[in-house]
């Protein structure tokens, strides 16, 4: 049983804990590997629209992610949400749950879709769940995604409208 | 006969002419119709990597384009244009003279690819024209757009490898 939450200032913290391994990482989101902790709270917290926190019963967060409108002006009709779980947490589905509560916000926020600019394309798991939630391949960006481990890789475009 | 030099200071009110009635117009930008001179010039001129001037043997500004990365980190392999045509000069080759040059000033630029992330799909001219110089549809974004006159309109993410 988890909760979905705004972000508090108090999260930063645990949020950190989440995302740096992650960003560190370099095979699923464009920030540069050895991005710093304030560069990083700028993109998951501050720029976005909103940031939300997955939390366990305990009070333990375990996932989180941000939304924000995917393009300015005339394109801010669409957004996008970048999500990341805890690494001793996977498999619980908390990424599809974070995924729903995304949907409902984006609605609640007007907006009409969502969009995933870079969904790295070897990162099977990752489309096979978007795909399950009802987004669609919308199309494939041959080595568009500088991949730490694989060089350059192709990444997709996902897709979904959220109102008729 | 045209030449492409970098935007310099004095070019700007001759740019601002050129690009002015296009964002005005509200049918292939994504920046709100009623944009500021100051914003318009903060996204074509500061916030770019670098901006282009296409001019006329007799020095009139008839076209500008801008470069940019398209992501931050992992993804800014990939660099984005934008390309503006004086309507008094239109059907004479300059879009594509400029979207050539472009594309050897982001090899230049060390780029690998150029991605234009929105382009409407109503504008056919448009998308032949990038069609013709290399660049793929790779996928439609449904109602992506808010056109001005139309309404919600789809828009196409089109993108041409410069380097292999």
């Amino acid at each position: 049983m988890i909760s979905i939450r705004q972000f508090d200032e108090r999260d930063w913290q645990a949020t950190w804990r989440i995302i740096e391994p992650v960003f560190r990482a370099g095979d699923s989101y464009t920030f540069l590997p050895d991005i710093s902790e304030a560069d990083s709270r700028q993109h998951w917290i501050d720029s976005p629209l909103n940031t939300f926190v997955a939390e366990s019963a305990s009070g333990e967060i375990l996932g989180t992610y941000f939304i924000r409108p995917n393009q300015p002006g005339l394109g801010s009709h669409v957004c996008n949400c970048g999500y990341i779980v805890s690494e001793v947490a996977r498999g619980q589905g908390i990424a599809s749950e974070m995924c729903e509560h995304s949907q409902r916000t984006a609605i609640n926020f007007g907006f009409r879709a969502m969009q995933y600019n870079m969904v790295v394309a070897a990162n099977e798991g990752a489309v096979r769940l978007w795909q399950k939630h009802g987004f669609e391949k919308i199309g494939t960006l041959p080595g568009a995604f500088k991949h730490s481990r694989l060089g350059y890789v192709d990444a997709h475009v996902m897709y979904k409208q959220l109102v008729n």
